[in-house]
């Protein structure tokens, strides 16, 4: 299954599970994905510039893609392919397509600052993976500083069929998406799939002005699961009482620095993976922050009691 | 009364209100500060370097800091006295401690970059104020792009007595609170007053780390004022529910460009200024995002009854 | 007389002159404007965001427009009025209007990013200052982070009658200015006056693509205008031959930290102001840079004997 | 020979040459190697932050590397290995050195900020390549926006004897040097190796405050080499001469965008490599800004007759 504009539902962004000496962990891999498969994700996001991809070398990197995306089956796997270089763009696309990838995700490079030098790059990034592989602009200003307009998006959207999906991650951002889906009501861009990132950190909302999901690492993606299912059935209250109460922990786990640290050790109290560690530079939660987890997350299934882990 | 290193409670940054069509509104200024007192507020912060400070003229920054020191009578205001050279600065801070205020605050420019380029500011700033201005170290990378680490804070501490406050607004910075502390406790470092920003986003647990209160601008500072309380009183599941509870729209006042607008939207809906008017740039809520806030609010009252607006 | 789009030649950027414990020197700063007017400079520009006008007091900020625009007489005379909201820019505005300044100079605040960012700040700037000041757009991407694409400036040019000069500041810039003068020529946009900043350090090409002079503080304005009238007379090999007897010095001061205090200590040693003191933050020259500077002027007095000092 | 404290000279980046449609040409490669060894170059540096290097595939990566190894013979060769993560940066530092790589040059990453993430940035970085690969601090503050104080780089030189030289590319940056060798004078700091940058804009001075060569990839690289010797024996005057003459050249070739063209344009002309073609996304001179080189070359050719192409 290909990528396309009417994707939508949650795409897991998964984590890179580690030994706790640090070695690769691919058994934890397999078992991750298929966490999220029977949690109700529609697909799987890998090798994103957050994360721990950076951490591996091309090797690791290869395995781990070859091992999500022979264990997702038909789940689609979009997989990252921002490169310091057109040249590395290509032949990262090229190789993870003929896997068997559902698209790939590009990101702006952090120098880049006008319309039109955002507008070129993208046709160059077109140019250089091909016209026939479907592509996510990822828009996350806080990271990249680089910052789009919805001018600028349309722009990218009309000049390129193969563009397929917004991955929605301006701060605020509320206001952005209701401009594009205004502009493919009257007309002025043709419709694609907007799925947002944030650690689902306005979710709620961004359903209502029109979102098609998230693509979000937040450690209970079966939950963001329903949080849509609700939202798009119209269930707005219920749809608030669920996401209000993953909130708490969602806002904890959103923090830049030690919230990958915070999403590893949730998952692997819930028995996803088997260990929390980070590669350097990353670092473990202090003893403070991981009491601080356990905390919400006892509160958490006071809520939810699904959420008990 | 003076700032002092034993500054505590909720201190909150007053908007500045205007009328519809854009003047200075004296009126609501003093209503505001009288509301401040009255939900229990522990002083104030005007003239800060977000919100509307710097849209005054000089004649209007004078009348409206003389409008809310006179209005403040004996609660402590904290007056913003960031400038760009120290001949302003010092200035500024003779003209508003004449007038009463109870201490100032600075924030570092946004080309500093060194350990050494911070600390030597700061010492610059304490010599051409006076060494006997109690001041605040405004710590906000978010918005100035200059990262203190515990250590330069610790050395602009010790260098200087008349530090009484670090307004601490640093993202992530649960671990900055609880280095500091342990650094008191191990006596490497002497106690100062932290009252938290990031418009009380992490309260719940900066609180429990060993923050004094908070220094922020939150359109609920009485209920803030609530958690404080039942946070110091050791009640933490009762501290938790009522932050809990509005979560979802301290998460929504945070957005950095709209944050501003919910706030005085608020504000003007629970009858403390008249108008909730920005002056340009800045721009009023849209209708999709005052019906959200409206939402957030009507599910706000059903969990705190008292936010009944 | 006021700015136009046919503005040209050397317009100065003043230094501010302190004696050595500090205070301003008015009796310097009428000796350096004398001497901008008999070294053949077009005009002066004063207050800008380089330089040492942040560090003065309202007050003393005051004095200095006021002493400048006196012993300039019909020199005229732009002023900026960067300002971090529209109230001040505009009062700053009409008070330096009313002392006889020709047009003012705007710097876009760091945090605009994208071209309708860029394009709704002139927009609103103009506003408050009026439509019928003559102002001067700063492009300067190095200080000020804000990346102005050719076409934005078309924009603004084509929407502001009142847009007299462009101040370029852009590095690398030299397309840019034949990029503008294309425009110009094709009928796409109207012609308007284009200064060159950088401390001259690419003057000798600016010239040839178009420039009408430059708008800049080299502490020998006086060959500056040499090279100016030489380059628009068609000689060009004399032209930069006089510039490159320049360049080694040129270079040395547009150094970014210390290139400020370069440039006093040789206007001291020429005689036009008393002493090099800076204001903090800044400082002076080391021995060591002083007496590098004294070889470079030794150097330049056997190439160009006028700057014999 | 592996890179130590005691190397000098001029080092000389290396373009990476292409046909003139893209393909890598090995070719010129080897011709720009002997060229370099001919012009009196004691090593060179290849795959920099800066050039093309990251446009090219692993693949071609790895052929140019083996390319210029191989040609380079004794010359040393210094291999830039910045990667956004250690485990990346770990396996090409055993690549390039088994392959016979005089040392590794290491860029920090742009998120550092303080004192202390800098140095254990580089701890981290040292435990993942080993203590016994000589490495090259990379201090380019305009491009990377981390700022090393000297402070910071002499800890990072006091904790690993494995640091062999500092690649100075700060800016201004020749107190710098004035410090860190008055550290050495005073025994606070062992010696290391100083090579500039900055396309040798300051290397007349550079050289005189104690730097041991420049690392630089100027087009005319052979008379650098002439402008370290002079200095190096005394001749002030005539090193300052000849620098001169081709600081025109140096200043148009150091502008950040174009440069590149402009240098590979020089050496096409210079027949040292066969096109001056470059990948996406740089581009090709204008006819505009090519007749400005040809004009500098020619003036060049004027004042240092080896300089005639």
């Amino acid at each position: 299954m290909t990528l396309n504009a009417d994707t939508h539902g949650i795409y897991a962004i998964t984590v890179t599970p580690f030994h706790d000496d640090g070695r690769l962990d691919l058994d934890s891999a397999r078992r991750m994905v298929d966490f999220y498969r029977a949690g109700g994700c529609a697909g799987l996001t890998i090798l994103g510039v957050m994360g721990e991809a950076p951490k591996l070398t091309i090797e690791e990197s290869l395995a781990f893609t070859k091992c999500v995306l022979g264990q997702a089956g038909s789940m689609p796997v979009i997989v990252g392919v921002s490169a310091p270089g057109f040249a590395a763009m290509k032949g990262l696309t090229q190789g993870v397509m003929a896997m068997g990838a559902a698209g790939v995700m590009i990101a702006p490079p952090a120098n880049l600052r006008t319309d039109d030098q955002i507008v070129n790059y993208y046709a160059q990034a077109v140019e250089a993976i091909g016209a026939d592989v479907p592509f996510v602009i990822q828009d996350y200003p806080l990271l990249f500083s680089v910052v789009m307009t919805p001018g600028v998006i349309r722009r990218i959207v009309q000049a390129h069929p193969s563009c397929a999906m917004l991955k929605h991650e301006d701060w605020p951002g509320l206001e952005k998406i209701s401009q594009l889906r205004a502009w493919e009501k009257d007309g002025s861009m043709r419709h694609i799939s907007i799925l947002t990132g944030n650690n689902a950190l306005f979710l709620d909302f961004e359903m209502e002005r029109g979102a098609d999901g998230a693509n979000t690492g937040y450690c209970f993606p079966d939950m963001l699961v329903d949080v849509v299912r609700m939202s798009a059935a119209g269930k707005r209250d219920a749809a608030h009482d669920l996401f209000d109460a993953h909130l708490p922990l969602i806002r904890y786990e959103q923090q830049p620095g030690p919230g990958l640290a915070v999403r590893k050790y949730v998952m692997m109290r819930r028995g996803i993976i088997a260990s929390d560690a980070l590669r350097k530079p990353g670092a473990a939660l202090t003893p403070a922050a991981r009491a601080e987890v356990d905390y919400l997350l006892s509160r958490l299934a006071r809520k939810d009691r699904r959420a008990k882990v």
